[in-house]
């Protein structure tokens, strides 16, 4: 899709306990903003779930929170006013930037919170989605989820990202044109044949449930790598069914129990990958969630070359996760 | 070139002190493969460069010693045997991996040791260089440094590495494109354009000599990354003009010391940006040094997206980058 090439280090093959990687382990001690009580300690509050319907803003008694991020990587008022400045360009950062608050519950985790409130969390990302859409200013929004400190998570308390982009960014761009050239000569999706390719193979399957498939990918990056897509094809994460949402929070919970497991509760970045908002309905793209363990450090080969020396094949981390043990989440619809 | 954009976040600027970095600090303990009188224990030297003429092969005397890596990422017998494996392709990791141990020193660095030392690093990039075009089957060397285990340097003994690749990375094809269509367009190439319009605003120079200008890019990827390039242009590296050489090392030298000393001896990548092996001799490219000081964590906005948010304006980390004061090396041929 994206010309990309991978090295695969098959002689030195690093197996999960051979990263020096850092598990992610939890303090706790000090003042957290996103716990319940603290609630004036975020800016107001633009959604939240509570039971029930006697709840009031920006008070105790929510199960999820969306705020808008204290911090904003980009700022929601104004207008973008782009212009040369000699041969570059600039604009201002217009764009829409919230954290989801998962849970009340500090130390809770996707991989151990009850399923339900796993799903909480996708139809927050779904609400939120639709409801930025409507702002003609915006091209795409990234949703996505730093775990532990090693990625870049500056805030314990479990809580998701998403961030409204007044462009279409690069890598996004990359994959949707792959996608569209593959389609061009195929008239398929690349993401269908490859979950067909990846089922006939059977080698780098690391679960799989009624709506869903997740696999080590064929050039991964990073070692354990994972990507969770739905079997039918869909192109935007916020046009699924109902029962998409319910298995996707089983699929990943399952995941990223497994990955607890296998790597010892490892740092993550998790990335939602999905269609621009302009073109939500299409034959090309293939929504999926990317999720990146952090067990390796990215180094001056890769940042010079945007190739990516792997020390684990895929076929080797799909059979630790495939075979890692942890209470299976009955799929719904099966 | 690439049509990548970053965030600059001006509101929450970022200075040197509140990055919440390791600096590098030098262990030296345990057993160093790279230090004189353990030349047994890296696979023999490919090239070395002594004092006068009577140093012996993988025996101590030398100035700088280039050995294969002892863990290849690439290996270098065989052929690629290209081939479809479904609808992916796969090939033989052929290549070389070479390791260019600067100096018999442990303890120094390229901030600190004698500058003819410097020179002597680049002078073996630009020998092996040479020697390594000769293979018809590499299109492609980088050569690059990892400095501090938090830039994923695994040896502490200064050492830099070349990996001869047999394809072009994506990354290196994305920026020769860009730099083509500009000069489709122009007819200057891009990065002379570049110069010219950062000599003229004055804001994002870190230092300069007779042959070098070291700028903090307009649109930074991180904070304080700074790129070194040769004022006249020039397409290749190795086909630089020997003044080339002593001035860079000069260059090379008086910017590591200032971010050592700006930043607190931060770890950090250095890349070599150069033309491909066929391509050497163009209008279009010209070939420059990237250094990135490892300050922030890459998370999962910059994996998903392929933009960057970076905590700092590129006109403030050039400002404290002119401004730290460092024992400036007299450039030659001024």
């Amino acid at each position: 899709m994206t010309g990309r090439w991978v090295i695969i280090s098959s002689d030195r093959s690093k197996r999960p306990s051979d990263f020096s990687r850092e598990s992610v382990v939890l303090k706790g001690s000090h003042f957290c903003p996103f716990c319940p009580g603290n609630e004036s300690k975020t800016p107001p509050e633009i959604m939240a779930y509570r039971p029930g319907e006697n709840g009031r803003r920006d008070l105790p008694g929510w199960n999820l929170r969306v705020v808008p991020n204290k911090f904003p990587a980009l700022g929601i008022e104004g207008d973008l006013d782009r212009q040369a400045d000699g041969m570059f360009d600039k604009m201002n950062g217009i764009g829409a930037h919230e954290v989801v608050i998962e849970t009340p519950n500090h130390a809770e985790t996707l991989a151990n919170m009850p399923v339900k409130r796993v799903e909480d969390v996708l139809w927050a990302f779904r609400d939120r989605i639709l409801d930025l859409k409507q702002d003609r200013r915006f091209k795409y929004i990234m949703v996505f989820k730093n775990y532990g400190d090693a990625a870049g998570a500056s805030l314990e308390h479990p809580h998701s990202q998403l961030i409204a982009l007044p462009i279409l960014p690069k890598q996004v761009v990359e994959e949707l044109e792959g996608a569209k050239r593959y389609f061009a000569n195929k008239e398929r999706c690349i993401f269908c044949d490859i979950i067909g390719q990846e089922i006939s193979a059977r080698v780098r399957i690391a679960a799989e449930n009624p709506d869903f498939i997740t696999i080590c990918p064929y050039a991964p990056r990073f070692p354990f790598e994972t990507w969770i897509l739905p079997k039918r094809h869909e192109s935007a994460f916020e046009n699924s069914p109902s029962h998409f949402y319910e298995n996707l929070a089983r699929m990943l919970q399952t995941v990223l129990a497994k990955a607890v497991q296998v790597l010892d509760n490892p740092a993550y970045n998790l990335v939602l990958h999905t269609s621009p908002i302009q073109e939500n309905t299409n034959e090309y793209y293939h929504w999926h969630v990317e999720i990146i363990p952090k067990l390796t450090k990215t180094a001056g080969f890769e940042w010079g070359t945007g190739f990516y020396i792997n020390p684990t094949p895929p076929e080797e981390a799909a059979k630790f996760l495939r075979e890692a043990t942890v209470t299976e989440l009955q799929p719904v619809g099966s």
